[in-house]
């Protein structure tokens, strides 16, 4: 969840002034309605030491009626608290009805400060995940709603923040020995908070990863972030029901327009010229068919996922990963809509039922990931099964990377505007009309709703054992390029 | 859930014959409801060779409508499974809506036979339980009703079984060298069994353990199982809600008579004399004394919890195993029905709270099991949130059993009779008068589901980190020294 993040975002400070007003207000009054419906609420903030916790922790707490929250700060646990299992002191902290509790870091700690520092490891370790995963969904089953903020900067960004602190005396002493080792240290620590996130993330106590390096920004962005979880929290209650499908593509507050977006800069103007385009490409399809015969060998199972934009070339860049393999070690699956059987089945049964046997590819056309794209955003299923989705999808795919797979994700991107050039170009080619339906334009008119969806997609199912690719199509020779070396690098390296 | 099991139970012939009528027509009927309401149904016969899976699942099938169900046999993986990770043969085969999928033997198999083989371990069987829970846990989600059996006999009838096997040509073939071998190793499968029970029991696929010795007797069980789970399914559909609490004491069909108990057969004639108590009682009280400072030099914590019939002697019995102890060392809580403050929180946060810390000693006085006791007979709590405690409170006990602490749970067990004797003893001294109540007459009313829920308490949340122990206590002398003498054993086992 931490990669193809955009860690400069800012918000000028006249924005800022305007939104802040705004969400001080809305968030206090949600605190209010909480107090009344009996609401417990939890707000965890974990991330790299000099991200800003304490300050924005500060500017979280400044619209709250003091009575009704706590703040904990829980840098380790004390000598009592080292006589009783790690989660004891957590479990006291829980929040009452109607109350909101702080976390100035959290159990979390265990899993990345505790891992990285060799204090826990091996069976131990899996045993927290464990233990963390059943405190948080049983508070979620009670009706807690839990918010869990990772507040994100790079390692020069964190850098520079201890330089500044140390170069005066009046705050030298901010810089610990511990908070430098953490930064020699910054890529191990990086490694465990995205297993971190990527474990413990679920419907009930989602993660959100906060840019930290403009505090407006952040500031603006916890904000939303604890808003949107109340407004939902309530309506819940309200409701005394499942949220339905129906509210899925409500508006909602200013936490939109702070979530964390892979798609923003990716850079669309990327080309290959028609010579460098043949040369790479001769040269990408040689190696690939060679790893075919490596991995037939080696019995290790390839799994190639395309998703995309309508029109973004998804057929295309397929024929020509394909075009020199030999048919005998790979398959090609066209998804569409489920038909009566797929449906009368767990929607993921169909895909289990085609993954790549040992030794061999198989390239979905469309996947599983339908689920949290047309079926979320047209509401064929409700909200707490796509919400649910992103965990079953990550369990399906690292049950297969357990078996020995390799998994590549590709996202094609195009803009709009392309979008249309190419409708349009179909529309006028008889040959490629029947590419074109009314569909695709409706798709077009949701524009904003499946580019949401898309977003989360791509934030909650990159995971350490299998990574999204977002592949710059606006210029398909770029793009089928970059699918076919990212292949074969994957490949490479996992036979070593 | 194996332990304290009466395995020698029995149905005579000519109440069988009118029961299972019963349960044929029944069963048959509810199979076409759930045809009818889409219902896809997985019923999973697991357990020890020569249990008789293969009858039993015949009996089974034969009032079914035959187009409705598959039997699937996975004695392992074929070559062609072997291709791929191990769940997915069994993706494959989850039933379609309405249809009933039977498996003979299934993915646990990699939880028990494959584990003791020693085909997998470490971090591989790990990841199998999780992969495990995740695949019920989907399914559950999406409305699979799956019912887990696992057929149990002991070894000394597994060879009984084998050697008649054996001593006929015509069946000789049917021992395999496998078969002897897991019959020398049963100690091993049953501990592993046992782990699988524990680990894999959940609201949305609760294992069921059927007594095999007699076939009669395991065949009624699986019916009145798999009947009063196709009944919680339907009536699920057909509200298209959350099961209510009010549903929760509903005289459900002929699974209930056919429960493990592991109250019917303690022996409460069990007794001590006065002088043999004198002398007993005063050497436990010293040894316990010498280990309670060993404990704490050593910092194990240990949890003694108690709960029993009303009027059992649990205040008496406390008071005999602290008699001697170093106060400092130990605390005893008295559990009553929670504060406001304890009500606005999940109802473990304040067993968490008093949990001994490392070196202590803490005694409850009625305990957390109130949740599946009390609150669900008096429906205090929802249908769905006592289901759930079972886990949630094993979970509870495993994090302690993580941090080193020796848990010991008794139930104090007095019949009927005994209890109405000492009421009517209370109620004529009059220091004792305030200990009976006229609530303690009304709990006597609801006998008969208090048994049910403590039956229930006692199969799940017998696990290998925290056994229950029966104290017959019909006899106060007896019930005092075994309480004595089975914590010292277990102190004395931890600390080696």
């Amino acid at each position: 969840m931490l990669k193809n993040i955009d860690l400069t975002r800012e918000v000028p400070k006249a924005e800022y002034k305007r939104l802040k007003g705004d969400a001080n207000l809305k968030l206090a009054a949600l605190q209010r309605q909480s107090q009344a419906l009996g609401i417990p609420i939890i707000v965890v903030f974990e991330g790299w030491s000099a991200a800003g916790k304490g300050t924005l922790i500060n500017e979280m707490i400044l619209p709250l009626d003091p009575r009704g929250f706590s703040v904990y700060s829980a840098r380790g646990p004390t000598e009592e608290d080292a006589f009783y299992p790690f989660l004891w002191r957590f479990w006291k902290r829980t929040p009452t009805r109607g109350r909101l509790a702080i976390f100035d870091r959290s159990w979390n700690r265990r899993l990345v400060t505790d891992r990285v520092e060799g204090l826990i490891k091996g069976e131990r370790l899996r045993q927290s995940f464990d233990d963390i995963r059943s405190f948080e969904r049983q508070l979620g089953d009670e009706g807690v709603v839990i918010v869990k903020c990772f507040l994100h900067i790079s390692k020069n960004e964190q850098k520079r923040r201890f330089d500044a602190l140390r170069s005066s005396p009046a705050t030298a002493w901010r810089v610990t020995e511990k908070d430098l080792r953490q930064h020699e240290r910054y890529n191990e620590y990086l490694a465990a908070a995205e297993e971190m996130l990527t474990e413990t993330d679920a419907d009930y106590a989602p993660w959100t990863v906060v840019e930290a390096h403009d505090r407006r920004f952040a500031t603006l962005k916890i904000f939303g972030t604890v808003i949107e979880a109340l407004e939902r929290g309530v309506a819940a209650v309200e409701r005394k029901a499942e949220v339905s499908a129906l509210s899925t593509v409500e508006p909602v507050s200013a936490g939109n327009m702070f979530k964390t977006s892979a798609l923003d800069h990716v850079d669309l103007s990327k080309s290959l010229t028609p010579e460098e385009y043949a040369a790479r490409l001769k040269k990408a399809q040689a190696e690939l068919r060679e790893l075919e015969h490596e991995i037939y060998l080696r019995r290790v199972p390839v799994v190639i996922a395309y998703e995309g934009w309508d029109a973004a070339g998804k057929g295309g860049n397929i024929r020509r990963v394909t075009q020199n393999l030999d048919p005998r070690g790979y398959e090609v699956v066209p998804v569409a809509a489920p038909n009566d059987i797929e449906k009368a089945h767990h929607y993921l049964w169909r895909f289990w039922a085609q993954m790549p046997k040992a030794g061999h590819i198989t390239i979905f056309d469309r996947t599983w990931y339908g689920r949290v794209l047309v079926e979320r955003v047209e509401g064929f299923c409700t909200e707490a099964q796509w919400r649910r989705a992103y965990r079953e999808i990550n369990g399906m795919e690292q049950h297969m990377a357990h078996f020995g797979a390799v998994i590549l994700k590709f996202w094609l991107h195009i803009d709009p505007e392309e979008q249309l050039r190419r409708f349009r170009e179909r529309e006028g080619m008889p040959h490629k009309q029947w590419k074109i339906t009314d569909e695709d334009w409706r798709n077009r008119q949701k524009i904003d709703q499946y580019r949401e969806a898309v977003e989360e997609m791509l934030y909650r199912t990159s995971t350490p054992y299998a990574q999204w690719t977002i592949v710059e199509s606006n210029c398909k020779r770029h793009a089928r390029v970059k699918v076919l070396e990212t292949v074969c690098k994957a490949i490479r390296k996992r036979i070593g």
